[in-house]
């Protein structure tokens, strides 16, 4: 018995890490690896030695194995830059790019991601997960928003971007929660009620965060006690920030369908702050959005190859 | 001839470094003197070493000296916790805390904060100043704006402290300049008139400022040219938050009289931006306000001891 090798490989290749599948002709999943190997890491000519040390055991020595990658692989700083794609658009419109490869035994195929002139935008990686979620909804017609350290919100109709908004809530909670003078109050855990009001007060009262940043410090120094309530601050502070992402995007999520896409905790936090705004908001939770969007751009590789 | 030894000693001890003027009786100043032994650096009995290593050389060996610190000396990390007062008062009404020292030629002199219930807030430092500022404007009625890491604009009136409010404008600038995805095309130089318009969107739009951060990257790399531009993208992001901060403050400063108070570039920008708002702003450029404020306090404590 002959050791199954990939009828193909799907990766997701990000600033920080390296997500691998080998998929069998079927659309099922043979193995799944991940390192740490992100393109923060990696200078170009270390993109290839890097998937191989995943890949390797997976390819069959005798055939060219097609290998589909998107994110940040395709930055100006990755393994070679594939162009953005403008929107209007559809998220896999554009033709991938072939990066070099000095083993016979890959053809590796960049995807682009996607651009908007104005207000000035991008995204990478995020457009395959779109690309994902339009494979199970096709006629979808509404908002996704996909949280992370720069959330996406993104209008979809007929198939098509018509327009998306990045919004750096993630990385601002990280960078206050973190290196901020606020890190001195950020205790464990989660007030559930404290993050309710702090997202009323940011959507109704965008202005008002930049004052009550500060006031979560001082308000632990005037009351120990009180600010002992295991994860006030915390979600406070994450509720001032995402009531803010909510006031900015309002025109967007306000009477479209949203669906929030990601990972769990994080699209509950989402979730519950739409729906405090008056907007239901459910979880796309069906199979791996980005694994999917890499099938429906390798099925395009093969037949415009063939 | 024998040296000339301090009559008292004022110090402004904040988180980051520590200066120190010898004082004459006549409040002209012998001798000035400054060091990174900030309070961060310091436990509580690092503090009378760190003193000395500046004062000693100025000390009379046959008497005691005062010495007065006003700043982050006395906070509960610090030398000796000198409790906030409670506005509105008088911004150096408390009686200042003893500090232990072993060395029997000092005796030392730890300036309280300012406290305020709702919203919280502290200042810990800038009371001095205040105080400072009052002895040349004793009758003045409006706000006094402190621009810094931690900005505070405080509502004056009878020579009282009335309000006050707490803007991180400066840490959360450098805060995205230097650790967030934006400091990528954070190139050198100011760019006034997108400062300008930054400002204005940011006031007027505050919403708008949680899309318009990452929006500066991305026109960056879509625009590379004109992203070239000489300080576009900092005087961008400077405005944004500033004009943030004029939202969140508006029903202090509007139809006030504002005073402004620091180092002078960073005094230029606020004014600037306070103009364009219809706020005519000066700044208050006579003195060391820390150094008369600590005059203020020293000429209590002499007062109070005879």
């Amino acid at each position: 018995m002959t050791k199954e090798t990939a009828d193909w490989i799907a990766v997701d290749w990000g600033t920080s890490a390296l997500r691998l599948w080998a998929m069998r002709a079927d659309g099922s999943v043979l193995a799944a690896r991940e390192s740490d190997q992100g393109m923060a890491r990696l200078t170009p000519d270390g993109f290839e030695p890097a998937l191989l040390a995943l890949a390797a055991p997976l390819l069959d020595p005798g055939r060219v194995t097609d290998v589909v990658i998107c994110g940040m692989a395709g930055a100006r700083q990755g393994w070679i830059e594939a162009p953005y794609a403008p929107v209007p658009c559809s998220p896999l419109s554009q033709l991938p790019v072939r990066a070099p490869a000095r083993d016979g035994r890959i053809a590796v195929h960049v995807l682009a991601g996607l651009s908007q002139a104005e207000p000035p935008d991008v995204m990478r990686g995020e457009e395959t997960q779109i690309a994902g979620f339009l494979a199970h909804e096709p006629q979808f017609d509404g908002v996704l928003c996909l949280p992370g350290t720069h959330t996406k919100w993104v209008i979809l109709r007929g198939g098509c971007v018509r327009e998306f908004h990045t919004v750096m809530t993630g990385e601002s909670f990280a960078l206050y929660s973190e290196h901020s003078v606020l890190r001195h109050v950020m205790e464990p855990g989660w007030d559930a009620s404290a993050f309710a009001a702090a997202v009323g007060q940011g959507r109704d009262r965008p202005e008002s965060v930049a004052t009550a940043l500060f006031a979560i410090r001082a308000r632990a120094m005037l009351d120990p006690a009180g600010a002992a309530l295991p994860g006030v601050a915390r979600a406070r502070l994450s509720g001032l920030l995402l009531g803010l992402e909510l006031a900015a995007t309002r025109s967007i999520w306000q009477g479209r369908a949203v669906v929030v896409l990601g990972a769990p905790a994080l699209c509950a936090h989402y979730i519950d702050a739409l729906e405090a705004s008056d907007a239901p908001a459910v979880r796309f939770d069906r199979d791996e959005p980005a694994r999917a969007g890499l099938a429906v751009a390798h099925q395009r590789i093969v037949k415009g190859a063939a």
